[in-house]
């Protein structure tokens, strides 16, 4: 039979990183392709402890229906921690639990992107919440990504070139695929532009809280005097991802159509999930967990920028992230980046991910791959760093 | 600020029965108006046994990312259970783990429906579909529904008139909201309008393992040939709801597809709800837990039917299920059914549902409302049957 799918489903078209992803779970392949926080800073034990004391307590509770807004005291809990982050203004904004911080971000761009509306986002960006934007025909506008966070000026042209624009989606803090931050000055600026030309941003921030180095800076939904932001947090990277639990913040007027929306989706989240979180942030110290954790991403980023330095011929280049969970590698203009990565994984059985993948337009020229430090051993890390640096050389010379 | 929503939420305005629902919150409300599988029903000691036994089995693999497919030794099971119901061909077909069956019909909808493409389902149907299915902007195309399904002549209109209907989605056992199955010769009938006029079936079936009286009648999927039915399904009625654990079976193009959308989504399904419901599946006897809730829900209903013959005058009628968790009550022509709910809810502290919320349009006439058994107790079911039964007396006479 001939599938006449939806124009949403045949432009996203399967990836060509998907060639290079199958590989991953090979028997021995190292892989930094992956974007899966530490395992060893899940707190198990006492995830454990807290579900059998939810079952013992109120079964029911933890089995039958829920709102779809998400559990009260996990909501009220989330506000309150918000709003000791400025993230959350109890005059004007209300809150949502999702289903991790991607349908945060899927449902922030359902409720304002009419077909063929347009979405800003840093080129690179995360391919999860771009494939959710183009899953609604949305035209994604890419903006270069300097060190520093989007070049402002590109941001301009794009606002002025691009009426349909809606949204701009930002990730502030160790941005995937680049770990890399947009400087206070640059949250302003990019606030500023907002407001200039009228649209909403969208700042998705699920790995703020793995900072391991240097000052946090003030988001900037803490910026936001007219209700223009949706912020996404996450506690994917903090308590345990498989939960898929996250939040949204937002005007209240933006959160409603929000849980019209989830409501569609899935009705509501996870309802053990839930419990779980909120009895972690009520019972337990997620503040003295984050300063337990950050040292685990710590050693393993300073680990793996170590072996690069070590292996990684003179003519690529790296960020060096103070937080979150990759490291961005260039090679020289011109590079051919995905004959690299193929060889890496067919030839080495090391996985990375082609950059590509994170381009708002996959054809967009890119000689840039990511690299995941918080997944693998610290031996693979060695190793495959020694391996990528032999066929970086051979490859691209010193 | 003024927010330009995008015309996906401007179409899903709030609806008349929120006004109704908010009240079933209140203290003393007695509420026929949930959806809620009966709580007692929940093999909640085995779960809790469970949980306790995963955590400390493998309790990074219970809570690290997982794969979009869902938990592949779940997968496999459920493949094996549908399988032997034929709602799954090996060859042809493929399976994912949803977040409840709300999801598979929510990915099904944005899988194959452009704007403005139409969707045909029964009139009533499930409003939380329907809302999904709006949310896409499909227009929907509601068949008036008949004791044993919907009408085949209004159907066969709709195909003729309706170029652009893609789906035609069906709940076939215990409809909601009337409780209502379609008989075996409607099944096939609607299979072969299906095929003449070339659109695919979505059969939506929750309640279906909720049979308490009569013979299983074979579903539509079951006799598709050619690959144009998607099977939905749900662990909601069976285990637990607030785990949001569903599943769709469909031929592996449609399902990889599914796949692609429901990453953009939420990654996958909760982890640990995935495999609760795998290990009960595989070291539990699903089987006996079905026939041991079954008659929970015959006991209910029977019940509420009773209550219902003693105290509803003779001028209102009602279904009677062989299943499900719904009773539907039609008022004399021309009743005024909206002021009844709202009397009986705001003066009487009885709350049910207005049919007008499940019809295609909501403005479209309609006597009825539903009525849940599974939720209230037993006393509640006799004291709120009486109540209604006094108004119903007093509003529209014997």
């Amino acid at each position: 039979m001939e599938y006449a799918f939806s124009d949403k489903v045949l432009g996203l078209k399967a990836s060509a990183i998907r060639e290079i992803l199958k590989f991953t779970s090979e028997p021995g392949v190292i892989s930094f392709a992956a974007g899966n926080p530490a395992p060893e800073a899940f707190p198990s034990g006492d995830i454990a402890e807290i579900t059998a004391d939810i079952f013992s307590r109120d079964p029911v509770g933890a089995l039958q229906y829920s709102v779809t807004e998400g559990y009260q005291p996990l909501r009220d809990a989330v506000k309150d921690m918000l709003a000791s982050q400025h993230c959350f203004d109890s005059e004007r904004d209300d809150l949502v639990i999702t289903s991790g911080g991607q349908q945060a971000s899927e449902l922030a761009c359902k409720v304002f992107l009419n077909e063929g509306d347009a979405l800003i986002c840093e080129s690179p960006s995360f391919v999860g919440c771009m494939n959710a934007f183009r899953s609604y025909n949305a035209e994604l506008v890419g903006i270069p990504l300097a060190e520093d966070g989007m070049e402002l000026d590109k941001l301009e042209d794009a606002l002025k070139t691009h009426p349909k624009a809606k949204l701009i989606y930002v990730i502030a803090n160790f941005q995937n695929p680049t770990g890399l931050c947009t400087s206070f000055e640059k949250r302003k600026a990019i606030y500023e532009l907002a407001r200039r030309y009228n649209v909403m941003i969208l700042e998705d921030n699920p790995y703020g809280d793995i900072r391991f180095e240097g000052e946090d800076i003030p988001s900037i939904k803490s910026l936001d005097t007219d209700g223009r932001v949706i912020y996404a947090g996450s506690f994917s990277k903090v308590l345990a991802p498989g939960m898929r639990v996250g939040f949204v913040s937002a005007p209240r007027e933006v959160i409603n159509k929000i849980v019209v929306c989830k409501q569609c989706s899935d009705v509501h989240t996870n309802i053990l999930a839930q419990r779980i979180c909120y009895d972690y942030l009520s019972e337990y110290d997620l503040k003295a967990h984050l300063e337990a954790i950050r040292p685990i991403y710590r050693r393993k980023c300073r680990l793996m920028l170590d072996c690069i330095k070590e292996s990684f011929p003179e003519c690529v280049s790296y960020t060096r992230p103070q937080g979150g969970l990759f490291i961005w590698v260039t090679l020289p203009d011109g590079a051919d980046m995905l004959g690299f990565c193929k060889t890496a994984v067919e030839k080495y059985k090391v996985a990375v991910v082609p950059g590509t993948a994170f381009m708002t337009h996959e054809s967009d020229p890119c000689c840039s791959f990511r690299l995941n430090y918080s997944t693998p051993t610290d031996e693979n890390i060695e190793k495959g760093c020694r391996i990528l640096g032999s066929l970086l050389k051979e490859m691209f010379g010193e």
